[in-house]
């Protein structure tokens, strides 16, 4: 696969985005005032303004960019960069530079390495994250499973973090429908982390997308998940936990989707459960909206009305319509013994010209029943609600 | 148990209340003007307002007012009226009869028969009700009982309506905290419904009150379950649904309490459920706040901090106070591994004389160790949140 870019572009990101460490705001903004090839020739000479140096001064000298490519091609991965049609640059422009500079930023990347079997382009047009706790519970990871197969079905692309627990179980869910399912690395393209979804990321891989801005060799390290974090939540549209316990870096993830203007939702679970406390307390600090039901996700992260969860319809009772004397008139009424319209009115606390008024205007509606005997109640389920 | 209240106040009183179906608005308003005894006078020969002729003219023959006594007596019950001290004027104050006159009403009873071992007065100045559906999972009545026992531990009344499933569980668990618990039933008071929970709620008599403002041999209705909810959410300071399918009843309770400015909460559950489908609607529509754990429920629903939540404390990791920067550099480094500033800095991306300032602030602060040949982490967790 080669970029329809000209390589001297290519080579120039592949060596800033080793230079720096993601993100790097200085030499983000710098590249995009004198581009991306002269910018890579005055890091080297460090020719550059001071954030710029400060940003870059350890590593300038580390100028690793052809065999990054190299490697990368090894395993059958590439670099994306602005300039290529296939950037998702819709989607990443919730990470400019100057929004949201929190103390782990949310800059946008420099280029990011890919690997897989589907166009980077489209591929994150309806696309929703699926997050959550390494040490999952049967629950989540059933959840997770089910809602990444039901994202695909409904025509959506599912995005996690090819973690153990909520993130494996979302993307298998996702492969199990047919995919398309995009785990974002916080290390090297090369990299499978961690060592046991090996398998899994090969998998993704071959019917979607691996996607790292780290280069090929970086090692996993914790400010880096959390770094990638902000790639999970701006290439998604919306972002689900499915559980989280207390200091789980899901919420890191959902918090940033929230300062970045994505829907965040939150997955319940049992109260008696940890890995369910930061799901609930996203939705007590109104961090996250009730994630109910499958359908009820897929209906809220998809286009409008594109797809309505057909569980919430035909809930009425046949008494819902009633008012309030109809009603008392109707719960008076047995449905195997007859009565007749004094009892009914005793029954019903209700003056007895009501009740004649009533009664007939039930039979119309299909309430009651009037048999020679008197009047029955003819349905209306369970009495006592 | 002789009422405080002149005989005459007591026998009008247990008239009307059989003579309107409650709530009876207008009769009570009507109450209100002319004082019980000379109202059951008036409703007796028909010389009323057309409103209260309305309400009252169906029954208003049936003068059972000393058979409803006597029959109360035989189960060891007694109506406790407005007149009477004992009466719970205080909370019944949000029913006043002019408020929330929706379909079914919030009205003030006119009465309430009671029957149980402790006084009325003061037992609702703690009052927590724990509602939900009948048909409750293994799950609810787990958290309904264990919620009940502790309620009663911080010194708090259960209230509830001696339902099966959730009702019947929270009682339960009261009672397994010696009390009190309060049972207000949607039939008359000499009644137990549901037949199969008479054991229990004698034993509620026996431990705390029933309470049902229907008069003896009123049997079970819907109208008057709903009607019955009010004065649960009204006899409390908060109602907490534990678990609700789409049709519950405790919904109604918990959108009666929210209308009488109660505290609502929803106890979240497996959205795999279809029995937490009512409390994730009520945290969805705002109706209810996420009872996320049982300390949590008595913290929120008690006196201001007399019950602060003791486990939510320490969840702080070593490195949470350190910046950007500080946090890469202790990633950097290794435990088992010595490593000098110049790898440091490669590793972190920062600037070397940035990193020989930032590792002797990190060894005072604990973080980082320095040896003979370089620097170590010293501790630190999981280094992947």
């Amino acid at each position: 696969m080669t970029a329809p870019v000209g390589e001297e572009i290519v080579l120039a990101r592949a060596y800033l985005i080793r230079v720096a460490e993601p993100p790097a705001f200085a030499l983000h903004a710098f590249v995009d005032v004198v581009g991306p090839v002269e910018a890579a020739d005055l890091v080297r000479r460090g020719d550059v303004p001071d954030a710029v140096r400060s940003e870059t001064e350890a590593r300038r000298d580390l100028d690793l960019a052809s065999d990054d490519l190299r490697n990368a091609e090894k395993v059958g991965a590439r670099l994306v960069v602005p300039e290529d049609p296939d950037w998702p640059a819709w989607q990443l422009l919730c990470l400019a530079p100057s929004t949201g500079r929190g103390p782990r930023g949310t800059g946008r990347p420099l280029g990011l390495w890919t690997r897989g079997s589907v166009p980077v382009a489209n591929l994150f047009d309806r696309a929703v994250s699926v997050v959550g706790a390494r040490s999952a519970t049967g629950y989540g990871e059933h959840v997770a499973a089910e809602l990444g197969f039901e994202l695909v079905q409904a025509g959506m692309t599912v995005v996690s973090g090819a973690a153990y627990g909520i993130d494996g179980a979302a993307h298998r869910g996702a492969l199990s429908a047919g995919g398309p399912t995009v785990a974002v690395l916080g290390c090297g393209i090369d990299l499978a982390y961690p060592a046991g979804h090996s398998g899994l990321i090969e998998g993704i891989a071959a019917a979607g997308l691996v996607v790292s801005e780290y280069p090929p060799g970086t090692t996993p390290a914790r400010h880096r998940f959390l770094v990638r974090n902000r790639l999970i939540a701006a290439l998604s549209s919306a972002t689900v936990v499915v559980e989280a316990g207390v200091r789980s870096g899901a919420r890191n993830t959902a918090a940033t989707a929230a300062s970045l203007g994505k829907v965040v939702m939150a997955v319940p679970g049992p109260i008696t459960s940890v890995m369910s406390v930061g799901c609930h307390d996203l939705l007590r600090t109104g961090g996250a909206v009730v994630a109910g039901s499958i359908p009820e996700i897929v209906e809220a992260v998809g286009p409008v009305g594109a797809n309505l969860d057909p569980s919430r319809k035909d809930l009425r009772r046949s008494t819902d319509g009633l008012g309030e004397e109809a009603l008392r008139v109707h719960d008076a009424l047995r449905r195997e013994e007859s009565m007749d319209a004094e009892q009914v009115a005793v029954e019903a606390g209700l003056p007895l010209d009501r009740v004649r008024t009533l009664l007939p205007e039930l039979e119309i509606t299909g309430h009651v029943t009037r048999l020679d005997d008197g009047w029955r109640q003819q349905e209306g389920g369970d009495r006592h609600g």
